[in-house]
């Protein structure tokens, strides 16, 4: 049995998941592609040799009779509109994250979902799917280090080119918005933001780092570092405080050299080649449950949830105060 | 396009590959297998739930017309006649090791091949396709370390049941004698083996460890640890010291833990989660390179190294003295 | 030349200090000693086997012509009387923390000793002395890392017998409040605590862990946790992040191990052990140039800033609110 | 009480020990000196800045009145008459390594320290006062890897100006072929040395480097890689490995780095650096056993017996086979 798959989007990111779904996983197939620019929808069909139809609108595309599932890698401001008619033509659909660029517009999509009676949507938060996460959740659950008091976390990137405004924290920290209320099991009550003085390698005028401080609805307590223009590599870090140990994220396997009296490894610089494992693993996943007829990736809900988070830290840095973060109490269509 | 694999043999590693290249990989589909126990073969299609017709022969499923290449995963003494019956058919062939059980059987698959004509085994040295071995590999090309000088290794397994004679030698080390000629790209020219006192904590009458010593054909000198029953996990350690540095094969990646007055980090102890990436690149790139007419991995003429290799490694150890290895100008045939 | 050093205090402490001097470390010889009980006094001399005699008052002590220079060990709130007689006896003097136990009594002492005109103060900051501190703060220096923008720290104690209120403030982070501002060579501005969900396995009432929130007067922010009940040992972490890089502490060099499906290696759980190098290198130092009659070291001002810069932490965790640190302009008399 | 030293030999490791005596330990005083070349003697106390006379003869110092013990440092061919006019004197002698130039020198000092009839010598194996030596030989003591089969050592230079013939062995290996005996508390049986391919770093025509194999009385495997020209730093690796687990000697504690793409810590360049704290302890721990009229240190049968290990490593490496090692039954004398 082979899912029939219709990705709406073919730039970078939609390209590498077309190779994905057609030359490393299993099950899948791609027989439809879309994108705004139907000239590069054909250049993808092409340079990634494969059978697939093109279609003139992502509407059309996600209506195609012999299309299963939707992908949709487009820009972000067209997630919602896509997301939406995925839902209305009753059909499975993988967003790229932010599933709207919106806390309202991800909240029409949980209603909708919800009037529909079926999950449907998957969102692309692929770092639930990294084994390094996956083995720190492990650790938790099997009271390994005692119940969570705290967790640091830094996310660094060697520079951020096109980044403006509060981009590290919508475009970036959105990432720990997701995994650490996955590794925890807990939402967020209150966000602080703390402005470090900047670094002078970053664009002229962009705050960077910022230090992001949350509580959860237990008290645990989180900081995360973001800091974009680190220069020395892609780094990402999570350490667990729990009663009676520390766990970290393991850091990726690499050669150990000792040479020019140093002892080094070295730290990636690409974030693509840091979570490559976690992409691949994410969509087999939702190819395989798809073809069951189950949906168990990171929920409407859940892209709803840390849009809302994420809007907080926002106001949280503008503000220069704790601001609180108010989730509404979670629809019986998504418990678990 | 899909290639139509028929797999000889659905003991326990057998059936791991067909679900490999069922569920895990792209391009491969598994219609047809074989084994010497015909109920065990319908079992594994039953449990793998595969659409594969049951042969009672290797011999007829290597004929079937709709297999177009063959898997051989069956007991060690059969190999020889099931890649021979391959070549005859001319059909490519992946044999897991060992590709014989003797020299001379691979010479006789070596002598068959090239008068075939054209390349059509492959044999599964997997460690070629770790990532760990790769970067090494690499980061020796790279000169990042300077010309290599020795190697320091080390092979240990938690325990080693059933183990007896030279199965350390033949069935663990063979492992290292293909992917140390490969990572500095030369043959070996003398073996020694050292037996150390041996650990109480293995079978009766067991030498255990041992130190295999090998000299390459400039001088590289080499020392591997054979430990298959070092009680504390399976752990492969390898250590270049080139002329102005070393480089250590990459440990698996683990969360690292503070408590109970330790740092620690686990330590696999199953080899096969230590190398199933590799396993699974193993059979994608030969997928991929059998869909295009190619067959890159390790060849038969690799597997008769090895085994002329490994032969030496027994004689050097029963004899107690330092044995030449000689290996045969290699074949034009088999050349780069 | 030999420094002849009276000892106020012999507890504990006070008796490590007068073995140091007596059998570790060259140049010092202990010819007096007090205690509050002077049968104690007295048992220290004869378990040490020094040549020392007993005085009935510290005042008595410090005045004795034969003593060249004192170590105040006594308990805390003495502390203040005993550095100020040996002001006024115009001797150099080596008090352990505190200096006094508020920061208007270290305020005393600091217009003392510069009403007297000379330097005669140093206090008991021994973390300065430890060559991993040394080696972090050399690291700043060469640039290796670019300016600093923030410091990720840990004070990590398994357990904290006797504990309570804000103990964990004044008498554990004091050791980093003196040791950060002398790494980055700066004063902090403001403090704020934040509290995170508690320990189970602390003191009944008391909060564990929390963490402390710093700005520097360049807009440097340092977080650190204190968790004295963390169980799993005694850790002191220290993280540099940069504008290119990041520097840690080092680690206690120890054993690794490798047994039962782990990679291991000690965590001290005494801080003595922790900082016992510190404590030698830190009285060498002073014996070496206090016979130069020079004081390098951890001044009477830093004594005192340090209990400014304490008493708003503890202020904001009371409060609850970020809270100015105001630090008076430093007098000539202590500029480098 | 404070012991009162006569140094024979002011170069550089003379001056060394005669600053350590003077200015860093505790219970000593270097009265006296003596050196070959008399001006450079009267250097030494003038910019050590001590008050030592200067003897015209090491004989004369040997038999001052007011030396208590002796301090060898001298050319190592002088070695031997000084340590024995120091036992015909009746005093304490600390010998630096070698003992004696040869294992019959070595023997005629074992037999007049006999004859004598108490221990006075003491050879300078500094190793054995490393604190990760110790740490090391406590893991094994305490049964925490099981009973050691097998070592792997390193002990690599960046480069050895002025290294010709044997000299690996006969100035460098020595270190190792005392420590490991003492780590292990078993003499050696057999030695055999290998010639991997030389490094083209090296002075030319010199063998570097070797892998030296020895066999100890139960059977336990030592292989050492010695090699001078490392480039990379001054590394010493030791690696036990033990029936249930390994145990790896500590690297010397540095900060680690993130940067440029790597995480790196720094490798020690010069060898001084690497032991000074062993010294250290040496030595206050010889003068501290000295005043107390005892000698638990290296002795000279360590001295001899390191001496004729040696010579078999060397004859191994010139004959290239098997060479064994006989070593005499230990004396009563020195029996612990």
């Amino acid at each position: 049995m082979t899912l029939r798959v219709g990705v709406v989007g073919t730039g970078a990111i939609g390209k590498t998941h077309i190779h994905r779904l057609s030359y490393t996983l299993s099950g899948a197939e791609v027989v439809a592609v879309n994108d705004a620019d139907e000239a590069q929808a054909q250049m993808a069909v092409d340079s990634e040799q494969i059978d697939a139809k093109v279609y003139k609108t992502g509407q059309e595309l996600i209506n195609a009779t012999d299309v299963d599932a939707i992908l949709v890698a487009s820009w972000g401001p067209t997630h919602e509109e896509f997301v939406l008619a995925s839902i209305a033509a009753g059909k499975p659909v993988f967003c790229e994250k932010p599933l709207a660029t919106t806390a309202e517009g991800c909240r029409r999509i949980v209603d909708a979902e919800i009037a529909h009676g079926k999950k449907l949507v998957q969102v692309g938060f692929m770092r639930r799917y990294d084994q390094g996460y996956r083995a720190l959740k492990q650790t938790i659950k099997q009271d390994t280090i005692g119940a969570p008091l705290m967790l640091h976390c830094a996310h660094r990137n060697p520079a951020a080119p096109g980044f403006s405004g509060d981009m590290a924290i919508t475009d970036s920290i959105v990432h720990e918005l997701d995994v650490l209320r996955w590794l925890l099991d807990e939402d967020y009550v209150s966000a602080q933001v703390i402005l470090p003085k900047s670094t002078r390698l970053a664009d002229q005028g962009l705050q960077d780092p910022h230090i992001i401080l949350l509580a959860t609805t237990q008290g645990i307590r989180i900081d995360i570092e973001s800091f974009v223009n680190c220069k020395y590599g892609y780094d990402i870090q999570c350490q667990v405080v729990g009663e009676t140990g520390t766990a970290n994220l393991p850091e990726p396997a690499s050669v150990t050299l000792r040479s020019e009296a140093k002892f080094s490894r070295g730290i990636l610089t690409d974030w693509k080649d840091r979570f490559v494992d976690a992409f691949n693993t994410e969509f087999q996943e939702w190819i395989d449950s798809t073809l069951n007829g189950e949906m168990h990736g990171p929920s409407a809900w859940d892209g709803y949830v840390v849009a809302v988070s994420s809007d907080a830290c926002v106001q949280a840095k503008r503000e220069g105060r704790i601001v609180p973060i108010e989730i509404p109490e979670r629809p019986p269509f998504y418990r678990p």
